[in-house]
């Protein structure tokens, strides 16, 4: 049997990839109320917002606001969604610790999201790259290919193009790459056979994947992952999210069900999950009316499950 | 990589461990529609009910009228639960293909749940042997061993005890055991663990696996039981169940997601999902007003996923 990481991230996208498919526009007080109790719960790794044009998604209108709160929490990396060099440029300036440029591995969910196809999107990852260099930032750049696992619009999405596209935005200077079921059809076969072939084009720079649950595998996807060896998985609280392109395509797995996966497991997450609980009832009570999702809160950790220990957390946060 | 089996059973309980724990007591016409819609979409394993007291659970009075029914239809192996020997000789005689007597590890939810120890049950599971074997009779006995991952009452249950009953059951005599997270405590990582080890003690004769989705992780733990060679998953219809006894143990994986996950791993189930999206649709019409679970049906099959080739058992049906 493959072994499991000892430790794994639970990155909350819930503010971006959340906060982008619900009709509530949070205000910035409560978006930076949530991201200080996710930080005082454990999580370290927080998806803040995107700098895609403020038109298009104005619920995410605050983002630059948000990294430059963010940052001042200790230990926390902030990272923000660009869809091109433009957004890389408002990273750049933001401070964000990281920038994720997604790209559709189906040309024709690329083209309807992006308006770009595949490739134009690996060159603009190369003209990120360079502005990035210029700049000396150390912004890190992260590649995410979404519909690796199929498309709402295209249907199949061979498994040669997702590797051929994470080659290529290596290949253009992103520091590593990540795989996204977009559209919730992957199940846990598919992602151990994906994932272990991008194990092997990218190693260590194959960071992270990013599972909707659409129909309930959300959670057997992350374990078919995790013994593939990647130890980052995208998340949102309560389960929110989606793709305002890709119709269906609702929910993200939910943070604190995939923390309890995980720490049941043994694999460490730094996160106490009751206080997520509690966040979780802060955001639900915020986005009333909306679609949430998730199991855990309705049962609670099971009697036997020990509270994570969390002294370290709980000091950055008094 | 362990590899995954090429055929997996998902054995219908809906009708047993599904309607004792809702309020709506279902017609006995209407279950035999159930049972006759699930043979036509595919299902070869189902639970029709359980031989206890009716007086203890009277939406399981017409048991051994069903099990008459479900008998004609060809190649169904039809089972019921009985708690003890008075069960088991109701069950002999009503012809069934399998009985299954439950032993909790836990030896306060065996307390509650069955008034009995566990080692009373094992000696008990001796008795229907020795009855089974007097009465010539072809009926299989299953013993399934509950809160084998920790329990709501006793809390922690230690895996050498659940390894203890297993064998002891095998021992007094029962043709293969499964064992059941009845409560909902079990995370992938126990599953593996506890299933390798039952599987080392009982190999082949170690027949299923059978998990509640109280927090999520139902299919994830179908999917690391997969891995240690374990083809056979209890699973309800809209993923109604839990257990009257054992508060907060809502919902079975549900069938038609189970279905959905092993066939997109290339596993074959014989179900045609569609029909059985269909019946759950009948289903939660007759059950209006009880929680119905289950994730597949709001979304849909995935484009990309051909219909399952059901020539055969639609031929059944005609």
């Amino acid at each position: 049997m493959p072994s499991f990481p000892e430790r794994a991230t639970v990155r909350e996208v819930g503010l971006r990839d959340g906060l982008q498919s619900v009709r509530t526009v949070l205000p910035t007080e409560r978006k930076k109320a949530w991201i200080r109790a996710a930080h005082a719960a454990g999580q370290r790794e927080i998806e803040v917002g995107s700098f895609v044009p403020v038109k298009l998604v104005p619920q995410l209108a605050d983002t630059a606001e948000l990294v430059e709160y963010a940052k001042t929490l200790p230990g926390l990396v902030v990272s923000v969604l660009v869809p091109n060099l433009k957004g890389a440029e408002r990273a750049l300036a933001s401070g964000a610790d990281l920038m994720l440029l997604p790209l559709s591995a189906s040309r024709a969910h690329s083209l309807a999201n992006l308006r770009k196809t595949p490739d134009e999107v690996i060159a603009e990852a190369g003209r990120i790259r360079a502005a990035r260099d210029a700049a000396g930032a150390k912004t890190l750049i992260e590649g995410g290919i979404g519909t690796a696992f199929g498309c709402t619009i295209q249907g199949e999405v061979k498994e040669s193009e997702v590797l051929r596209c994470l080659q290529g935005l290596l290949d253009a200077g992103v520091d590593r790459v990540s795989i996204a079921d977009t559209v919730g059809f992957a199940g846990p076969g598919a992602v151990r056979g994906l994932f272990e072939q991008a194990r092997k084009v990218a190693g260590e720079r194959f960071c992270a994947g990013h599972f909707h649950d659409t129909r309930g595998l959300a959670l057997a996807n992350v374990y078919a992952a995790l013994e593939t060896g990647v130890d980052r998985f995208d998340a949102s609280l309560a389960g929110i999210g989606g793709c305002p392109y890709a119709p269906g395509a609702s929910g993200n797995v939910a943070s604190e069900d995939l923390a309890f996966m995980l720490q049941g497991m043994g694999i460490a997450t730094g996160i106490d999950i009751e206080r997520l609980l509690a966040l979780r009832a802060d955001v639900a009570a915020w986005l009333e009316g909306e679609t949430l999702h998730g199991t855990l809160w309705r049962a609670g950790l099971p009697s036997t499950m020990p509270r994570q220990a969390v002294a370290v957390h709980a000091s950055a946060d008094a």
